[in-house]
């Protein structure tokens, strides 16, 4: 499992940076991805939320959630690691089990 | 810890299936349950999400956070594993202190 | 890596408890916070949301998320154990990169 914790008016090459991951996890066939807004925050993600008047800013913090396998997102890490200027990449582990309607399978 | 992601459309027994499982976690006496919806994502939860067209869906990917010892989660997981017919149920160790008003208690 | 499930009607000396915690953890340096609003849920944190009509209240769930060093969380879980009436607090170990415009650093 990837935490990926930034601001939502970051951008990377014009779109979007949470818009761009989601495109860069599919593209790499990653399982699951969800993106949360989260309504108040600060840290290493954005000037203006580290200037105190976060709340009156519309730079919501943004936190992806991706899971797959430790292969699958070794493949994904360097390119997050490009892509995010200022945020938090946090990995660690979880154990999973994904349902699709025709099988079920562990990994 | 368990995760569970599915999408917000998911049904089981013709109630969505997130008031369902918030329900089965109370008949368990399960501890805490947060239910959070996010703005984006993709996975095994939804074929309207592999589709590509998720962002104009209104199928919004769900994310369910349960937290209780490790005897309450194992009777819940196989309740979860019967309900959940596409997503992802993902487990991991925390390490929890609950507090009340009256008292504080760890587990 | 820190989370703290409580509810939004919660107060600390007047202010909105997540909004306490947040200015808290900026006093003390905190590198990343993230607060998250839940769309339903139950656990300690709120005597409604045990009623069992939550749905209609208005005392949404809340969760922080919050990263740092084990000697920075150290310094903060003393405070969360203060201001939290009722709610969890649940510890987890993560391995996390921060990025800032300038630098980077792992921690």
């Amino acid at each position: 499992m990837v935490r990926v914790h930034f601001g939502e008016d970051d951008r990377w090459q014009g779109k979007p940076l949470h818009e761009a991951i989601v495109a860069k996890c599919k593209e790499l066939g990653i399982a699951e991805v969800i993106v949360f807004r989260g309504i108040e925050g600060f840290g290493s993600g954005s000037r203006i939320r580290r200037s105190g008047h976060w709340a009156f800013s519309k730079d919501a913090p943004i936190q992806l959630s991706i899971v797959d396998t430790e292969e699958q997102i070794a493949r994904l890490l360097p390119f997050l690691g490009t892509m995010v200027e200022e945020g938090l990449i946090a990995t660690s582990k979880v154990d999973a089990i994904r349902y699709r309607r025709s099988s079920t399978y562990s990994q």
